[in-house]
């Protein structure tokens, strides 16, 4: 039975890990860190699950924490994703990535555990995209343009370094966008349900919903598919290789949208929110799954349409 | 009448900095900072000199220093340098490198300040090199191997998001190995003329001194020229650009213990010592300065020779 010591606990991702464990049968003990609370459900049949309310910053804890668990697994979910956050509070941003990531790899090292680490980057790391680089390979350069991918080239330049320097079991990913039911409406495609989903509960055949950009096209990934990528790649990736976690497939955000009044059956105008537009940001995005595809025999099973149907369902359940 | 904030104030660079500005009658307030006491004399004609101590770990009370100072130019030259360090205490020299730097250029952002910034990096960033690519230039992507590159890596990064995307004045280096009189004998070439000084004083025509691998080749540039580059780079050089500071020029450690021989007069037999054989080190390092160059006509002056001979007479004169 595997210990999996998991960061980011009460976010999105976790929650959604811990049912893959569950469906698929996998005896393990879990804890699970956050700084704030856990409020998904805990009942679970193969899943053995417990929490710790910590600050990851809190060097020490982190050091008492994995030193009693002595995890065989660490799932390193932890992270100040935001973008936009990371413009406003680029020290915060920086030191909720990198420095978190940085005391937890280095209790690894001095207790000298045999844990292996998961470690998440971003998309972001590639930074301003030459069209002719697409799809995105792991090979190349990260060029990161906001602070938020700085600190995750950060993290994924430490991640190399105890690897390769001090032999410590790290796989890392460039994880690409992720959707799914229960995704917060900070989120672009939870954003667009959340507003469609509104106007079905006024029983309306036609509205209008608030977004950005609708031209930008990206790399859109179903959660669940995103939690058996790491499942894989944490037991059985490369020590040291990074894996781009991504569909394969670009969508633009104006076909979601498409998508989304078809199925509600609602006939949907945009508008445009000036707040919703990022500066710099790249028109296209889609990587390449080629490289977890040979090395752990991953591939995404959920189409674009599943994703969208569940996360439109999720908001119409909530209204 | 400028007014010049340098971190790093206790160290070598530093007081040659500002015997450069006071050799060249360049008037100017000087407020050093560092964590160490300053022992250099600090009677000038030209420049206004303070010293502060403090820890640059210390968010608050730096930016109450810079919010009082109001500098035109920011010299970071302080740093965890130590390869060897780095890997026994990765997160503090981490922590001392690039987060240092980030409290710094955060409070130029957060008082709006127009200061120019010059972040010193280091050719440690470019990692294991293939000896296709020599000389370095500039725009090789940086693959760092060790903790303390990735810390000069993350700054850089850094340095280019708050250039680019907040507007700060950031200059970049990535410098050299130094050498120079004053130079702590931790450094190979003062520990080298250091030996070679007490055999003279001891009055022999040969003798033995310890030493690392002699047959690597690094780029070795006079301290006074480095702050003279310094200077220019902070004064004149590009926003957001990087620049080697180098000699271009590559000498083994082999041909040093020659001239230091020659120089003494003294017949000089090497014993290796395993502890100063570092793993993974690069045979041969060699810079391009023509950017610099290009864009400043920044010039190296002394010779190897020149510099050897400095420091010898230096170390003669401490015994």
């Amino acid at each position: 039975m595997k210990k999996i010591l998991i960061t980011g606990a009460s976010g999105f991702v976790s929650s959604y890990f811990i049912e893959f464990l569950e469906n698929n049968q996998i005896k393990s003990f879990v804890l699970g860190l956050d700084i704030f609370k856990n409020d998904y459900p805990s009942t679970y049949k193969y899943v053995n699950r417990s929490f710790r309310q910590i600050d990851l910053l809190n060097t020490q804890e982190i050091e008492n924490i994995i030193y009693s668990f002595q995890p065989d697994y660490i799932l390193h979910l932890a992270s100040y994703s935001s973008v936009a956050f990371s413009w406003k509070n680029p020290v915060l941003s920086f030191q909720n990535n990198t420095n978190i990531f940085l005391n937890l790899v280095e209790a690894v090292r001095k207790l000298n555990l045999s844990t292996r680490i998961l470690s998440i980057g971003s998309s972001e790391e590639y930074g301003n995209i030459n069209s002719d680089h697409l799809p995105l390979y792991e090979y190349l350069s990260p060029d990161p343009i906001n602070p938020y991918a700085v600190a995750r080239v950060s993290q994924e330049l430490l991640s190399k370094v105890y690897s390769q320097g001090y032999g410590i079991e790290i796989i890392m990913t460039r994880s690409f966008n992720h959707l799914g039911p229960r995704q917060r409406d900070v989120f672009v495609i939870a954003s667009f349900a959340k507003q469609i989903a509104e106007l079905k509960k006024q029983g309306l055949k036609e509205g209008t919903i608030s977004t950005g950009d609708l031209s930008i096209v990206r790399d859109f990934l179903d959660v669940r598919d995103v939690v058996k990528a790491y499942y894989l790649l944490l037991t059985k990736g490369k020590n040291g290789e990074i894996y781009n976690i991504c569909s394969g497939r670009g969508v633009s955000l104006q076909e979601i949208v498409k998508k989304l009044s078809e199925m509600s059956g609602i006939k949907i105008t945009t508008i445009t929110n000036p707040a919703y537009i990022r500066p710099n940001d790249n028109k296209i995005i889609i990587g390449s799954n080629e490289k977890i595809y040979n090395a752990v025999g991953w591939k995404p099973q959920l189409s674009i349409d599943q994703s969208l149907k569940d996360i439109y369902t999720y908001w119409c359940d909530i209204f």
